[in-house]
């Protein structure tokens, strides 16, 4: 089973938001979204709408690239090990 | 304005399944997701479920970590360049 985008994706969204020392309600204020809506997406409990996931990154002053590197990187530990493999003597 | 998930995401989305040398059927086969859905995800036309975008790395034998990176890679040439800036004397 693959990980889920969602989930990664709502917690690189929530490290970021806190990183920044940002409040769900100044986030969701800044951004103009719901702030029911953005404390789903980073609970991995709703999709994010490309439009929203741009304008949550705006608000943030994140580029979406850093996030999907962020995203990326977490997914990748979760994922099984790929490449040639070695077969012991 | 930032760049649109959906957008690049589908043109990585594309760019993978015809690395592979597999038709749009092929990949809906062995996605079990409709062709004419695949077609909208990969032009950018509708968003992809983390399920289904699952769904399609599975069937492509592509991890979504990579996906992601190399979404992650082509969102950052469109990206406004950042970081310190340096003003000529």
């Amino acid at each position: 089973m693959v990980a889920l985008l969602r989930d990664t994706l709502g917690e690189v969204l929530r490290a970021e938001r806190i990183d920044r020392g940002l409040t769900l309600r100044q986030l969701s204020s800044s951004a103009r979204v719901s702030l029911g809506y953005i404390s789903e997406i980073e609970r991995g409990h709703k999709e994010a709408s490309s439009e929203l996931l741009a304008a949550l990154c705006e608000a943030m002053g994140v580029p979406l690239s850093e996030v999907l590197r962020l995203t990326s990187e977490r997914v990748a530990v979760t994922e099984p090990v790929r490449g040639p493999v070695v077969v012991a003597a």
